[in-house]
This record gives C-alpha cells, sequence and structure tokens, in this order.
C-alpha cells in the first residue's frame, strides 16, 4: 500500500467498520424483552464468559453453537403444532385433486369438520394424513404449497399468521447469539422441510441450518429431462427427544454450547449438551402464563413438561425461564 | 462515540480491516497453481459475474453454495479410497481386541496381507469390514481412532500423509470461493464422520458443511450417566450418485450454485446444480496425469470417469479439468 493513498484508505475503513460501531451502541440492553432476573442474567453471563479470551469458559469461534427448539420455545404450539393445523387444512385440497379420499378414514372425519372426532383420531390415523399432505409432492411444489399457506392462514386465537406468534424474546436471544459469533441452529420435532420454508425470514435461521424430522427424496427427471426430488414417505431422522442429539450429530457434527427447549422432547438435547466440556448454557421455557399465551404442563399432549424434566432441571442446574415472569412482552405486536 | 476518541477509533479500525486489504492485494492471481485456459476462465468468469450485482448472474450472499466431491476431486483416491485404507488396517487392532475374528472371512483374508487375495474380495465382504470398523464404538472414540491414524499412515506411492495429497489447484478453488461469500461443502460418497475429522484443518470446511454417507448413532448413557453417541451398522444416506442430490437436499436445503467432481458418482450433483436458475458452474476433474498423478477414466473402478459422462459434460456445457494440462502444480509439496 503506497502512503499517499492512507487518508482514503482510513476514510474506507471508517466506513467499513461503522456497522460494528453502531451494533455495539445498540447493545446497551441487548434483551430489552426480559425482565431483570436469574434467566437474563444467565444469558448474558454466558454470552460474556464464552467470548471472552481471557476467560476459561472462552469458546472458539468456529465451535460456537447454538441449537433451539422451535415449537413452544420460539413460537406458539398450542391449541396444536402448526404444521398438523398445515397437514390438516390440506386435506380438503387434497381430496378435491383426490375424490376418492372423500370416503376413506381418517380424511373422511377431517372432511366432516367435527373437531370433536378430530381431537379423536389416533396416532396411527394423524400419520396418514402426515403421509398424505408432507409426501409426493417434488420438493419445490411442496415448498411453494407451504409458503402459500403461510400467507393466508391465521391461528384462531390472535386471527394473525402464524409467523407473527412468535416469541420476540426469543428473537433477542438468536440476534445476540449471532452477534457474538454463534451459528444459531434449529433443531426440532418438526418437519425439517416445513420449518426451512419460514426460517431464514422469519427468525433469520437458513435452510441449511434447520434440522428437523426428515424424510427422504428420490432423484428423477419430469418429463421434459429436468431433475426433481420427490417426497418420500420413508423417514430418515425423527428429531424429538433421543433423536435429537442424534439429528444434530448428523447434520451438525458438533456438540452445542448452548441449548433451548420447553419439553420432554428436548431432555436429550440438553443432557448432550451439558455433557461437553468447559461451560455450557441448558434453558427450558416454561408455560406459565395463561393471560398473555397458555398455561400449560405436565398434562399437556403438546409440549409435555414434566415433574420429572422440572426436577431434572434443577439437579443439573438448567435455568427455567418463565414466561410470566421472566418475559416483559411475548410478541413483537404487544404494546 | 465521544469525540476526543477518534484518533484511538481510527487506529484500531485500520487494524481491523488490514487483513481484508492484504488479501485483497495477495488476490492478484488467485487461482496461481492453475495454466491459463478453459478452466480457469470459467471459474474466474462464475465469480466475477454471480457476486457483481449489476450482473444478471449475480447471487444473493445468503444463496451462495459450492459443493466438492472429495476422493478424486480435492484429493488422490489411487490406488483406493483413503477411507479404505483406515478400514483395511483398522482389522489388526480390532483381531487384536476380538480374536475370535482371526479365523472369520473376509477378516481372515485382510489378516493375510495377500493383496491380491485382498483385491479379490466381493463387495459384501467390503462391506462386513466396512461395518465392523466404521461402527459399534462411541462417536469420540471414532474420532480419536481416525485422527490417531492420520498422524501416522503413509500413502505407498509419495511416503506422505494421506492428508498432504491435496490438490493445491482445488485449494485455491476453495479459498476463491470462500472469499467471495461461498459456503463450501463437500458432499462425498465417503464417510460424513471420517472426512469431518480433518476437513477443517486441511481444507477450511467445517464438520457441519461435510455432507457424506452417514449411518444412524444411538443416543445412550455411559456407566457413570453421561450422554453418549455410539455409532449404528444402520445407513441414512448413500451419498453417491442420486444420493448426492438426495443428501444436499437433507443436508443443506438449497440447490448449489457451483459443483465440483471427478466421475460417474457426481454426474447427478452436476445435472441437480445445472437444473437451478442462474448462472452455474459445473465442473469434472479428470485424470490424465500419469506422470504427476495417475491416468485412469472408463475402466477404472475407484472414480470411474466413462465415455457417457465425457459425452453428457460436452453436451451440457460442464468443464472438464485436464490435470495434465489446467493444473501447474498438483500438490502443494512440489517445488
Amino acid at each position: 500500500m503506497k502512503r499517499q493513498t492512507a487518508p482514503l484508505a482510513m476514510f474506507l475503513m471508517a466506513v467499513a467498520v461503522m456497522p460494528a460501531i453502531s451494533a455495539a451502541l445498540a447493545q446497551t440492553d441487548p434483551l430489552p424483552s426480559w425482565n431483570d432476573g436469574p434467566a437474563k442474567k444467565a444469558i448474558i453471563g454466558f454470552v460474556q464468559s464464552t467470548t471472552d479470551k481471557s476467560n476459561p469458559k472462552f469458546v472458539p469461534p468456529e465451535a460456537r453453537i447454538a441449537t433451539f427448539d422451535q415449537d413452544g420455545t420460539t413460537w406458539v404450539e398450542q391449541p396444536m403444532y402448526t404444521q398438523v393445523m398445515y397437514c390438516l387444512e390440506r386435506v380438503p385440497v387434497l381430496a378435491k385433486e383426490k375424490p376418492e379420499l372423500k370416503e376413506v378414514e381418517p380424511f373422511k372425519t377431517v372432511l366432516s369438520g367435527n373437531r370433536e372426532a378430530m381431537a379423536k383420531l389416533s396416532k396411527k390415523d394423524l400419520e396418514k394424513i402426515l403421509a398424505a399432505t408432507l409426501t409426493g409432492m417434488t420438493v419445490d411444489e411442496f415448498n411453494a404449497e407451504v409458503k402459500k399457506w403461510l400467507e393466508t392462514a391465521k391461528d384462531p386465537r390472535w386471527k394473525r399468521p402464524y409467523t407473527e406468534l412468535v416469541y420476540q424474546p426469543m428473537l433477542e436471544v438468536m440476534k445476540l447469539f449471532r452477534v457474538n459469533g454463534y451459528k444459531t441452529y434449529f433443531v426440532t420435532g418438526g418437519g425439517q422441510d416445513f420449518v426451512r420454508v419460514y426460517s431464514e425470514q422469519v427468525y433469520g435461521i437458513p435452510p441449511e441450518q434447520v434440522v428437523g424430522t426428515a424424510g427422504g427424496t428420490k432423484y428423477g427427471y419430469d418429463r421434459s429431462g429436468k431433475p426433481m426430488l420427490t417426497k418420500e414417505p420413508k423417514l430418515l431422522l425423527n428429531d424429538d427427544k433421543a433423536g435429537k442429539p442424534e439429528g444434530i450429530h448428523l447434520m451438525i457434527g458438533r456438540r452445542p454450547y448452548a441449548a433451548f427447549g420447553n419439553s420432554i422432547g428436548d431432555k436429550q438435547m440438553l443432557e448432550y449438551t451439558q455433557a461437553g466440556d468447559g461451560g455450557r448454557l441448558m434453558m427450558l421455557v416454561h408455560h406459565d402464563d395463561g393471560k398473555r399465551e397458555y398455561a400449560y404442563g405436565p398434562k399437556s399432549k403438546v409440549g409435555t413438561f414434566t415433574d420429572a424434566l422440572m426436577a431434572e432441571a434443577k439437579q443439573k442446574g438448567w435455568v427455567v425461564i418463565s414466561m410470566k415472569n421472566d418475559w416483559k412482552r411475548i410478541f413483537a405486536f404487544e404494546q
């Protein structure tokens, strides 16, 4: 570099690092939707200690991995998982294409619209509905269908798109982690292909950082000879409970330093995270706010949080987040 | 920021951006190990056009994905895949732990050291050897075993560690892509867990960007109650041929913009890459340099490059890299 270019170079440097400075200034409180308390303190303490080179808990940038469950941890999962709502609402569309389904169970019950009867559908019935609505089409067709549905479908309680029922405090945590060099991943029991459709836009998590329940695809060619991938009814990864650490190994290949969940489906992911060396952060969102969101725990079929899980959390030093006490606001649309 | 801190801030800025400036200066020729020719021109042209906002082929940074086959594309695969060498050399270690194997085929043949007999082993025999040496242990044990082997094992021709038999021109391509915002992925028929052990150190590709043939793991606890993952003899992804686009969808969820291979195992990955919109780059390394490396093609069992693949490449505009003509040097250790 020649000496006379220095002033220009200095100017360019100043411009180049301005975003970084702005970000630093904006970070006076990186978690404005959190009340002061042990949960907020644990998050900030973890990020500070693992990014401070002089701290024994320092984590090198390339190893900074944080994993988040989705349903019930970063968005609403009651009264039913959003993806299941998608599958149920796809059935009438499917029945138009294949009228023979109208007389076949469990599709007949779903088409009746009888919610009481639908609530009684067995696990096997539900699997039939999932297989019919999540497989058989090309990957591109599926993406387009989900995208279109998300644009118009609304949650029955808030009358808003499902993608607005995202927990603002958790978005702040994800952002704080990313600003500090962490790669944020979803590790969800939900369908990997389903979550990938909106994860980047809604959460800032790119498709390649979504680990979820995954089925196989089949490579082939359409009539014009163009390559395509078709979604097959073949389960490769059931990304729930023990499947979560297994999925993390398959898709990431590194142990997370921080893991967030909200139910018995996340227990093994938190155990696996904690089993690593150095500083680790394990947190569970507890739904104890029936007024602003929902209050549920051991008895809920969706997002079960048993007493045994609470006991394990206390014994192992996992931090339980009280939605009621720790979150100043829950959704971005709240005043 | 207070005004009087400006000089210090400017100094810090200067320090912060120096690496970027050095990198830019060093980039006069980003591919110094390549001879001028159509292959080098195609790579540089692709990177320039897809990172130039005013070009119709511009690719937004988050979508910049480039995939590389490993064996034969970024390192030597003859006379036998490195991972197979690992498995064969593990057999004596295994036989020490389980002496009963000494009398059982195909282990007996491997232990005999009779290379002629070993070359005649069937695919089924080989699968038995792979299952015995690649599964049954914990993920941590496997990583430690591979790491230890790589430190001492040597290629029979060059008498060097396998991790030095890496193609310098391809390292330069990977670096050029990364400097331009591309995420570089391995998409290899080799074992995902095997390649992850050294991919970051040798190629700058982190474990989470290695897509390979993958088996299942099983979550459990050791005697002290510590969580562990055990490698199971259950194939989840055969990441070869049609399995490559399937693996790309499973692990990345985005279509690559550039793909590099060297054999019929890469055909579908290149087709799938080309089937996307906009500018795409498909390249095949052709082993035509028997003097500096190896010359092989249609008749080789390892890294088969058929006449049909060559015809498809020509017809579809895939660029064939001649090791003999396009590469100035092959290995970093050459003068």
